[in-house]
């Protein structure tokens, strides 16, 4: 703890920026390693999740995603459950360059309601390309929307929003109570953010199989700026993790899911992610360079369009290659920001290692 | 304490963007957050006040800011009370682009003497639109006009320079006695800025209902340049605060408020000035972005007109919306500029928090 | 050790530019300093190696480079081992400005094979003007290559990646032996990057005669933000000159030189490399400002053009002078980038040194 | 110490910008401080120097600074003493734009050797002005120029150069013996730079009055990109004033002045100079931006033009007012670049000291 002044102390805390990843005395052969990622009942061939933002996950991008080998999940209260049409909105916001007539536009679009028959319309045409279906909520909607996702039928239901606890206070709308919805739902449930080891302890005792570790932070949110509140990623991964471990001795063995979300910008960024304790990676920013993403070279998250205290802003990417490329490459340019699958391989056999999980042992720097 | 070398040690010290608040395990709706605000008589909706600068504050913006639920200043020795119409006289120094004429300008407007009948006059006018009346001085110009403004009639009487002491030493002018001043004064004073904990305890001592900490340090501010001095606003609250709580032991029981005056230009940075110990937080270049803002799209403090010695810079703030839109909302940027109030709400339901005071435990971190 | 968050730990490290070379109490004259380097059976004129890159060594600036003093390094699967004349290829891709595009025509240009045949003529042509010759390739192609660069007769062989480790694991490929390899080879071995002390130890005991210090980590390579690997070069020669130390104990007096490879962008950064106990330093930036390099004003390494995830960028630099005056001066530009050799040279007698070894013990700061 | 890696570790150190000077309890009236300087038989009114740089110090210039109360030090190995007009070389030289030209030019203008005649006439054109008398030379150049400034008559002589060492050895030029130098010359003399507590001291016991801290890094040195060598200023001083005090004590009573030299270019820069230890410093920067300047706009120092290894640039410099105007104001920018004097003497009354040796106690931060 560091002294701040005479009646406070501070953790000190680190970036994903502020770290890197050692080389050991061992290289490998990239046919050597094996990304495979398994949860619940389902094994993935690498472990990155498409974030459920609307610039990146549609129905379509979903299936692409999901043949390509990985878990797209798609945000059930966004543009594609509140229009039967919402392609052309968002080519139409995609026109707009002005950032707060962007503002503005996205909180009319959003006021618009959520609608039951969108869900399950969407959520089937996802389950009909035979790929694994997942969705998201934020916590104030589930109450309302969760027998429809139930009876849509999911592989994982996922609550997210910046900043998830396990014990929400509120008078006026009654609150989610985390541990019995997640107990009477016959679905794993990924749930977050948090960012500390005792709120993350505190969601993985409500059953869920896994939790988002983050805190409202990627290139798209200004939590920081607009509420003071951060918790880095490095940090926030590595006091997790160890979370997780606590917890798994006091469950006798039940294995909660880390996967970190949120400033995960670089294939680099993925590395580190993992070396710092993460099962998993849910990525946004990456995917919207896809010539497939629905966002039409705009990339904004939930937080962009709160109707009174927008918390989030609409960032421009320009498109590198498909989806396909954005994974498997091949890559043509150095900055991590294409194949994002091979390059977490190589990283893995340049420091000689050949399954994810083993990977968390990497050694890392914090350059001072 | 860090070795500069052989001969110097030095305190580390921090400021806003070193820091970041913590979530903690729990979170709250924001309709359960109660921001009021109570010093001495009066409570606040919002602890927010409004810093006595001629580019934010004039009777007519202390009203509106007053009317919004907060304390709004006025600078008892800027142009108001120098001159009967100093309204065109700020639409042509907006018209000046060049920061060296900009100054001469202000330079020769400022040398205008102040005038006892406007001091009266614009208090007055703030007092008859009902809400509460406040008005700043320098420790130099105290004596001259504290029965004028005690006349006038004020709720707090304001007393600010970059860094007063309850101490000044001068054998030419007669050195304003604090402690007489505020003992003799029958209204409560804010004084300061004060940024260390015995320059504050020293501030408490004289009576003050509460010290204003910052170094002349705020967006306009060049002390750092000028002078070298500067104490980061996270430590010298944090140190401050502790100053508050051993004078409320050595006083037996009384409460002298603390008031964040500087860098505080995103909403975030009002949520970590209480995380770190304010009661209450003083701004200024969000104000600045308000469509009423007298500075016509230029802000500036008084450090900024020095006759031989200016030490503060006159900046440019684009207009975002009304003083109303700015403190309430709704927000149409993630900047953290709009919905102070709002975001200040947010901040403590995000981090579980009901009440100002008790969010002043919330916990920080530092980001090496 | 720093806790980065409650299950990880990380070492802090510093690169060059966070270290500084100070001054002692004696300064000496520049004709006083010795700055000749022994290594095997050869002396040079100084510490530098031109490092095997295409934009930098042909077999005519190689040729120059040795006549200068130093030992400059073909590589030996580059552009002038794949084509009887890529001398029109390079100054195609240096009309292409558009980044991908490069990319993309490297990535073409370098698919072409190496040709057994081309290794032979070019390694002739360098030992024809009566120079050191030297060679490298990278770890998977000195199997193929060997008897090849055997037969044409070189005074170095240089093994180079961006990491090589003395346990390459894989099934595919028959890996590299790297300890049989070098000790059935009869000519002296550089090998490298390594970046640890573990990692540089085991590849001293695989007998090479020097080993590079470096991840992929110089002016051109994005290892960083593709892997998240990296180790800046002051930690990482602070830790490779005590297995140095180690190695030379243990094994009963086999010195291995240890050769900075990465960073070196300015001759201030050579002076440090040694300071920080490296025996000699391997330059590329420097060397492609020089008129004669073959990458007409563009810089890139073996990592610009993988086939699937380029991990290195082509870097824009302007012409300085030439060769010479790049080595020797006279320098017309106070950065650091001409007069690698006087600045050297200089930077020993600022501080009273006069030999390259003694000068491994002069003091660095910290700049925090 | 930091461990840099296993074989190195290395001293923190501190420049200007990273401490901050902090208020006291205390604030005092800028009528009741004393800014005057006394060092040997002479007392000026403010602790300010002005730096032999072409650039800035020209006869007539020396002149005026003298009038105004400071010590103005001519550089008697310059352009002054090597024509006999130099006024219309400096014009042109200020206009080449291009870098690498003017270096060149420089390169040439000074390789016209200096004159003896001329270093008498310039100071006894100084000398018949009325006021104190200084004149500078490298060390290389003060054994043969001796006798000509001894017979011309100076107040202070001054050996400068980047690094200046009590014990400089070399084979081929008889090395200057600052001991013998300075204790058979009857003229006090101020010599550097030097950086370190050892070098200092040395320097002390060859008789010095004063000691120049510095190791070329002001703001037209490049000596760190050259060489690797820095030392930040801070740190410097905060060590130096330490040996100021050992050599106190062991000398039996000689006051040894610890002068700054570099990285002063802010008025904020000097009083931290002060802040931590030195009785006085010496300027080239601000004076730059004089009306009076002889560099015409432009600024540079000794290392910008040796003849193969410059290591200084020539930085573009706005005029802001007269010499008279950025020593004693008025000012009309707050950027610390006018009114030294008057800032100085601010910085001391807003912390409550009167004199410059009490204020060396001042209390620093440092801004992590």
């Amino acid at each position: 703890m560091i002294e701040i002044g005479r009646s406070k102390r501070a953790l000190p805390v680190f970036g994903f920026d502020d770290i890197a990843i050692v080389p050991t005395r061992r290289t490998r052969g990239v046919e050597e390693v094996n990304l495979s990622w398994k949860i619940d009942a389902l094994t993935f061939d690498f472990p990155i999740i498409a974030a459920p933002m609307d610039s990146v996950m549609s129905p379509l991008t979903a299936i692409v995603f999901g043949k390509l080998g990985g878990l797209g999940v798609l945000n059930l209260e966004g543009l594609w459950t509140r229009y039967a049409d919402p392609e052309p909105l968002l080519a139409a916001l995609a026109d707009i360059d002005d950032p707060v007539a962007a503002t503005k536009e996205m909180q009319r679009l959003y006021a618009e309601p959520v609608k039951a028959e969108l869900i399950i319309g969407r959520l089937a045409e996802i389950r009909a390309a035979n790929v694994p279906v997942a969705g998201s909520l934020s916590p104030k909607n589930c109450v309302e929307f969760r027998d429809v996702v139930e009876k849509a039928g999911v592989d994982f239901f996922v609550i997210r929003g910046a900043t998830v606890s396990a014990e929400h206070v509120s008078k006026v709308a009654e609150p989610l109570n985390l541990k019995d919805f997640i107990y009477n739902l016959d679905i794993p449930v990924l749930v977050g953010g948090c960012a500390t080891y005792q709120s993350a302890l505190h969601l993985m005792r409500t059953g869920a199989a896994g939790v988002l570790v983050g805190f409202g932070g990627g290139s798209t949110a200004r939590t920081r700026d607009v509420l003071g509140i951060e918790v880095p990623m490095a940090s926030a991964l590595a006091d997790v993790a160890e979370a997780r471990r606590d917890y798994l001795d006091e469950s006798g063995g039940r294995y909660v899911h880390v996967i970190a979300d949120g400033s995960l910008g670089h294939s680099g960024d993925i590395a580190k992610a993992i070396a710092l304790g993460a099962d998993a990676v849910m990525v946004g920013s990456p995917l919207a360079r896809a010539a497939e993403a629905p966002g039409h070279g705009y990339h904004w998250g939930a937080e962009a369009w709160h109707p009174t205290l927008p918390r989030g802003e609409r960032v421009r990417f320009e498109a590198l290659g498909s989806l396909k490329e954005i994974l498997h490459g091949p890559s043509v340019t150095p900055d991590g920001t294409m194949n994002l699958v091979g390059a977490l391989r190589q990283a893995l056999a340049s420091t000689g290692y050949s399954e994810v999980k083993e990977f968390q042992r990497v050694g890392v720097v914090v350059h001072q």
